[in-house]
């Protein structure tokens, strides 16, 4: 497909996310079988949930726009999927492992961050209110999950300090 | 390498990135070659520039760990590069192409960003106080890079919108 129009790169930016979301339906729930703690588990099943949700808005923006969404495999997020594949097949200690994960999914998320902001701006530019207000949703959502992945980061060194603290010196 | 400990993790993540900033290495020029605007090609110099600053500076950390920063190859800037390339390689307008290869560098400043994150705030939780020094230098630099191309994105918006206003009714 030529892109010879910012229609046609909208497009092109849509079906690479539909393919990420795509790919994250099977992914989560690998990550959340090889998460650790329960809070970290929760997040995933949560974000599968919501990736659900994000593939369905992406559906009606296909359909307003009369395109469809298959045609193209998100590279980016396949090179994303298969370190975190590689991080749950390491030798590592279930703590470690959690921080790893989180590590792996907060670059899932602002691979999704950057693209979803990139086609909210796109679809703004051409006036298509409709999926405007779609990607600025999904947008909100995804920043949303990757401040709550930074709250989990901070709480494991909170906790590492407090248990510092109360270590015999 | 097994991730036993968070210092393991944090250095399987530093190498991550060394790869992810020699392989920028090599596509930055391609993509400063590939832009239309000026605007563009000098942020991806610019942004060449501060690679080789960040590399340095991940040396500088890797020499104080007594660690080595090879044996390990990004496999999500790999999927992220294939992207940028198989834009390049469109059938584009080069106004479109320009904001193809914003969507691309911006997905890239974004791995770097969660990726730089992620290793600043092991870093601190080690007590590793020189190397989260750096790493917070190299993550400001990712956001602003980030910053800039938002800007250039919303630039474009902004002119064709002006544009549209004074085209004839």
């Amino acid at each position: 497909m030529p892109l010879e129009t910012l229609h046609d790169l909208l497009v092109h930016e849509l079906r690479d996310l539909h393919s990420a979301e795509q790919q994250l339906l099977d992914a989560l729930p690998l990550l959340a079988e090889a998460a650790n703690s329960d809070e970290l588990r929760t997040l995933f099943t949560k974000h599968l949930d919501e990736t659900r949700g994000q593939l369905d808005r992406l559906a009606q923006i296909f359909q307003a726009l009369g395109e469809s969404p298959e045609g193209k495999t998100c590279k980016g997020m396949q090179g994303l999927i298969q370190e975190a594949r590689e991080a749950i097949q390491e030798d590592a200690d279930p703590e470690v492992l959690d921080a790893a994960l989180i590590v792996a999914a907060q670059k899932v998320e602002h691979y999704e961050i950057a693209g979803y902001g990139s086609v909210r701006t796109f679809a703004q530019q051409l006036g298509y209110a409709d999926a405007t207000r779609l990607l600025e949703q999904t947008l909100r959502e995804e920043t949303a999950t990757d401040e709550k992945l930074n709250r989990a980061a901070e709480k494991r060194v909170n906790q590492r300090a407090a248990a510092a603290a109360e270590a015999p010196v």
